[in-house]
């Protein structure tokens, strides 16, 4: 049986090639970068589609074949609009993102508790600035989202020696969590947390999940960090918390508007840090590992690594 | 059997307070500040110490019972004299400092590979800055000195995914380090590392050990941080390989002389941070645990932990 590749992605001359590298068995492949796809208007044969959901979005009414998808993102919202196709099989991306996020959050949270930025404002006034750091060790992190990219957060929390709470919606399955909190326990869950750290998918469950009484049950020291989707926040609380003392640092990597918009309030905000999406940037090989594993899967007739339940939004 | 503890520490009184708390059997104490230290001419009577071996030094020739001293930093180069008694058994302080030296170095090194710096001063100008951020994976890092510090420094360089090697006088029992290099092979072990991290002690063989050779040895875009002690690092040519761009950065906690006097050329050094001896701050508590854990062995005729060897300085 040969199955036919469509590679719609910023990325497609390099996805190409690391797939003509894989040889694997029964597949044609066909390239679009993003200008061609918006001008698509014909029905086109492929049954395989590897790429940005966004492309895909554009695409699936023209894909009448298609029975597996594999995109390139963890997110996948593009392709949860109920008008939109679901007679395929959609996979995202997970477990590549794990090691950059851990990077993200944890050199954000260190360069906090070790005054990178305030020590070298030191240094270059000549002060030799003996201030006491601050540590991990001890401290509460709660992790909104357990995945995953969660369950990897976890690993290297507990080897900095930090206590973890887990928000989930039912799931309890990451060894690393201390304690659970689900939907009705939320301002519990957030109550004394020393860091609120978000991975969360943007579904209609999470919406504006980080509100004002939310951003009012943590403690004034603690550091928000967002690294899973702007709509889960809503940014007018966090920028009044932020202006109000009521927090003492945000980290963010996603907006409900991307890029951010000039005149945005978070861009006069203070003790913000805005890093424009670039936590767990796309790194092509291992998107092609993925879906390398993946399409033996479907030659083995074996279930696929990380379907999407179209429900659920992830 | 009854012992005589003398206390000399800038936190004299915290370490006599948390020391009654624990109610050692048999022990009595006195304590003194450094400024009482300076002020002694008669003989003392006790035969244990605590606390800094800079007071130690000064008060050596005045504790003519002293059978135990338990200091409170891993560096004891005030006590290494030839000149001075050695009729004790000096014990350092280890273990301790590993957990704050793991959160100093992957501190700074995150801070690099995510461009922290860059990213806010863009975040400033108001720019939406798109910068890929580098990543420790798959980086290799070089260890100067693989005591207790450093095999903790290496078990977290694993779970970042970074290759190690380490450059010890023979030892070779850290199992998280891939390669081994002793003496004869600096400049090898040097050659093509991305960071190059030193925690060695200062002694006779250390000295200047990361001089212009060692650093030619490294590749441009290498990091280096010292968190050891200052006089085993060649400031001139660190200086020059940092002007030259030869190097892409260095962090250092400790210098030849400290406070780093103005004028020091590094003040105007680029590239590089300068962190005032602040990696791992004394935490009282957690040396009074070790003193306890080594009174009790004292009490049981067991092997004091942490002994130091006057002859290798460590």
């Amino acid at each position: 049986m040969s199955h036919h590749l469509l590679i719609a992605s910023r990325y497609a001359a390099e996805y190409q090639r690391l797939l003509a590298e894989a040889a694997l068995p029964g597949l044609t492949m066909e390239t679009m970068n993003p200008d061609q796809v918006v001008s698509v208007n014909d029905t086109l044969p492929h049954d395989l589609f590897f790429g940005e959901p966004n492309l895909l979005r554009q695409l699936l009414r023209r894909l009448p074949c298609l029975t597996w998808a594999q995109v390139t993102w963890a997110g996948v919202e593009p392709l949860l609009d109920p008008s939109l196709p679901r007679s395929y099989t959609l996979t995202n991306a997970r477990g590549v993102f794990g090691s950059l996020m851990v990077e993200y959050v944890f050199g954000y949270l260190l360069a906090h508790e070790r005054r990178i930025l305030s020590r070298y404002e030191a240094q270059q006034a000549g002060r030799w600035d003996t201030t006491t750091p601050g540590t991990l060790r001890g401290k509460t992190m709660g992790l909104l989202g357990v995945g995953s990219i969660g369950a990897h957060l976890a690993q290297v929390a507990n080897t900095f020696g930090l206590r973890l709470r887990g928000y989930t919606r039912t799931s309890e399955s990451c060894s690393y969590v201390h304690e659970y909190f689900h939907p009705p326990q939320r301002l519990a869950f957030a109550a004394g947390l020393d860091y609120l750290v978000s991975v969360l998918p943007n579904t209609p469950a999470t919406r504006h999940l980080v509100d004002t009484n939310l951003l009012a049950s943590l403690p004034p020291h603690a550091v928000f960090i967002n690294a899973g989707r702007g709509n889960t926040v809503d940014e007018n609380a966090l920028a009044a918390a932020l202006n109000g003392g009521r927090l003492a640092l945000a980290v963010l990597d996603v907006f409900e508007q991307e890029p951010l918009p000039a005149g945005h309030v978070f861009w006069h905000t203070p003790n913000l840090f805005i890093t424009s999406h670039t936590a767990a940037l796309t790194h092509p090989p291992d998107l092609v590992l993925l879906f390398c594993e993946n399409y033996q899967r479907l030659l083995r007739n074996e279930p696929l690594l990380y379907p999407v339940n179209f429900d659920l939004g992830y």
